[in-house]
C-alpha cells in the first residue's frame, strides 16, 4: 500500500476513536439522569408535598450538575486533544480507553455523592468522588504526553507553542483534583467546592480564551 | 496553519458538536421506555388482568408520547439551526451543552408527571415537566442569539431574512412554554394541553412548512 | 444559494437523520439486555442452584433473542431504505420519528412477554409485542410509500423496478404482523411462531438474496 | 448505476454498519456501570463505614474492570477487521449481528459473576461469563473467514500475508475461551485468571505490535 493509502487510513481510524469515545461520553453523561428517583405517588401527603419531596432531593440535582458539567468540559478537552493528534497506535488506543472507562464510572461516585453527603460517609463518598476526577485527570496527561512526545502522533506541521500551551495546562489538571482528593478528608464541602471551582473555570469562557490552544495554533 | 486549514477544522469541530449532541438526543430519548414498569405476573389475577393492569398505566404513556414527541421535534429544530452554523467557540459550546443537560434531563419530569398525575402533587409534577422544557426553550433562544448575533457563528454567505425568521420563530418557544409553566398551578390539564399543542403546532407540516427556515434559505 | 448547495446540504440531512435513527436503534437493542435480572446470591441454595434459576429465566432469554433480531433485521431494512432515499422533509422526519418512537418501545412489549407468558395474561402480552412489531411495520410502510411515491425524495436517477420491488415486500410487513397480532387472541405460541418465522425469512440470505433490492439496484 | 457508483456505495454501507456497531460497543461498554449499586445511606453506622461497604463490594469492581477492558479489546479487534472489509452482504450483517448480539448480552454475565463469585453458584457464574466471550469469539472468527475467504468483502488489492496473520490470530481466540469455559467447571479463579490473561494478552503493546495486522498491511 503507498504512504498516501496508509495516512487516509490513519485519519480514518482517528476519527473512529473520537466517534467511539463521542458515543461514551454522550452516554455517560445521559446516563446521570438515572440517579434522579421520583418521589413514589404514596409518599405524597397533605403533610409531606412533592415540591417537599423534591427539593429535599438537592443533593442528587446538585451532584448531577456538577457531574453533567464536569464531564462537558472533559469532553470538550478531550476534542482539543483531537484537533492536534493525527495518528493513533495501541499504547494510545489503550490509554484513551482507560480515560474512558473513569467516563463511563462517572454515574457511579455521583450517586455515592448524592446518596451519603449527609451521612457519616460522607468524606469517603467526596474522596471516591474526586479520585473517580483525578483518575480522568491523569489519564488525561498521560494520553496527551504520549502523544506529544516528539510529536509522535501530531500533524507533521504542529505548532511547537500549542503543544506546549496544552502541556501546561494538562499537568494542572492532576494537581487541582489531587487537592480535591486530599480536602475530602478534611471537609467534604471544601472538596466539593474546588471540584465546582475547576468546573466553572474551564467553563467560564473569559478566562480559557486566553489560553485555548486553538487560538494559538490559528496565530 | 493557512486559513483553509482552520476552515476545514471550523466545520469539522462543527461536526463533532452535532454528532454529540445527535448521541445525546438519542440516548435522552431511548431512555424514556425505562419509566414504563411491567405489571409483575402477581398483579395478574382472574379479577384484575393484565389489560387493566396496562390501560391503568395510561399516565406512563401519555407521558412517554408527549415527551417523545416534544424531544423529537427539539431534535429537528437543533439541526435546523446548524444547517446555518459553520463555526463554534466556547461560549456557544457550553450554551449548547447547557441545552443537552435540559434535553438528558427530560426522563425525570417526564417519570414525575406519570406518577403525580392523579395525585395532590400534580400541579407541581406538571410544573416541572413545562418548567423543563421552558429551560431548553430559554437555551435554544439564547443558543440562537449568540449564534447569529452580527452573524457571528453563521455561514458567511447566510441570508439575513431566513436567519430573521428563525429569530422570530425561536422568541415564540419561551413564551408557549412559560404559558405552560404559569397555567400548571392554576390546571394541570391546561398546562398539559399547551405542551400537546406546542408538540402538534410544531409536527403539523402544513402549518410548519409556511414558515421553514429552510425553504426561505432556498428561495 | 445556488442548487449545489442546497443538494449537498440535502445528502448532509439525509446523512443525519440515518445517523439519529441509527443511534436510536442501536440504544434500544443494546437495552433490551436490562430485561436480563440476576438470580439474588439469597436464591441460591443446595436444592436450588444458578443454573436451574438461569434456566427457569427462559422466557426472559427467549424474548430477548426474537426482540434483537427482529430490530437488527428493521434497523438493515432502515438501511436499505436509505440506499435510495437522497432528500428529507417534515412529513418525512415525523413518520421517520413516529417509526423510531416504536423501536425505542420495544424494550417493554419484550419484558411484559417474558413476564407474563406463562400468566394468565400471557395472550395480552403476545397482542402488545406482536402490535408493536405492526405499528413499525405499518409506520415502514407508509414511510417508504411517501417517500418514493412520484420519486418525491428520491435520487433522480432512481431505478423504477428496484422502487417497485420494495413497495411489494413492504405491504407484506402490515400483512404479516396482523395475522400474528390477530393470532394472539387464539393461541399465544402461534404468535410468537409467526414473529419467529418471520424474524427468519428476513435473516436467511438465501430466500433473500434473490429479491435484494441492492441487487436489483446494480443490475 | 455505473461500477463506480456501487463502490462508494458499498463504501457508504460498510461504514454505516461500522457506526452501527461502534454505538452498540459503546452503549454496552457504558451500562457496565449500572452493575455498581450505592450502598444505602441506612446501611452505613459507626459499625460499619462506607468505606468497608465499598471494599466489600470487589467482586463488582473486578468484573466491571474485566469486562470493560475485554469489551473495549473486542472493539479494537472489530476495528481492526474494518481496515480490510471494504464491503457488505446480507450473511456479513447478520454474522455481525450476531458478534453484536454476544457484546450487548455482556453486562447480564459480568452482573451474575459479580453476585456470585463468592456462592456455591460461583462455578455456573464463571461458565456463563467466559461461554459469553467464547460465544463472541466464536463470531469473530466466523465473521472474519466468512468476509475473508477467496477475498470475498476485502479490498481488491488486500495484502494476502496480513489477511493470513489475522486468521491465523482469530483462531486462537475460540481455543482460548473454550479453555476458560471448561476450566470454570474445575476452578472458578483458573477461569477468570485465563479471561484476565487474555485481556492483558491482548492489551500489552509490546507483544500485540509484532503480529499487529496494519503494520504488515503497511509493510
Amino acid at each position: 500500500m503507498s504512504a498516501y493509502v496508509s495516512m487516509s487510513e490513519d485519519e480514518k481510524e482517528t476519527g473512529r476513536v473520537e466517534a467511539f469515545s463521542d458515543g461514551i461520553f454522550a452516554i455517560a453523561i445521559t446516563l446521570l439522569v438515572l440517579n434522579m428517583k421520583v418521589p413514589p405517588a404514596a409518599s405524597v401527603t397533605a403533610s409531606h408535598t412533592l415540591f417537599q419531596a423534591l427539593l429535599s432531593q438537592w443533593p442528587v440535582d446538585l451532584s448531577y450538575l456538577l457531574s453533567f458539567l464536569t464531564v462537558l468540559i472533559m469532553w470538550m478537552n478531550h476534542h482539543k486533544l483531537f484537533l492536534h493528534i493525527r495518528r493513533s497506535d495501541h499504547p494510545f488506543l489503550l490509554l484513551n480507553g482507560l480515560l474512558l472507562m473513569g467516563v463511563t464510572v462517572v454515574p457511579f461516585p455521583t450517586a455515592v455523592l448524592a446518596e451519603h453527603i449527609n451521612t457519616t460517609g460522607a468524606r469517603v463518598a467526596a474522596g471516591v468522588y474526586s479520585g473517580t476526577y483525578l483518575f480522568i485527570a491523569i489519564l488525561f496527561d498521560l494520553l496527551w504526553r504520549y502523544a506529544s512526545h516528539g510529536g509522535r502522533l501530531l500533524a507533521k506541521n504542529h505548532n511547537p507553542e500549542s503543544v506546549a500551551a496544552i502541556t501546561r495546562q494538562y499537568k494542572f489538571g492532576p494537581i487541582s483534583y489531587l487537592i480535591a482528593f486530599l480536602l475530602a478528608f478534611a471537609s467534604v464541602w471544601a472538596s466539593i467546592g474546588v471540584c465546582m471551582a475547576l468546573a466553572a473555570f474551564f467553563a467560564l469562557p473569559g478566562i480559557r480564551r486566553k489560553r485555548s490552544p486553538k487560538r494559538l495554533a490559528r496565530e
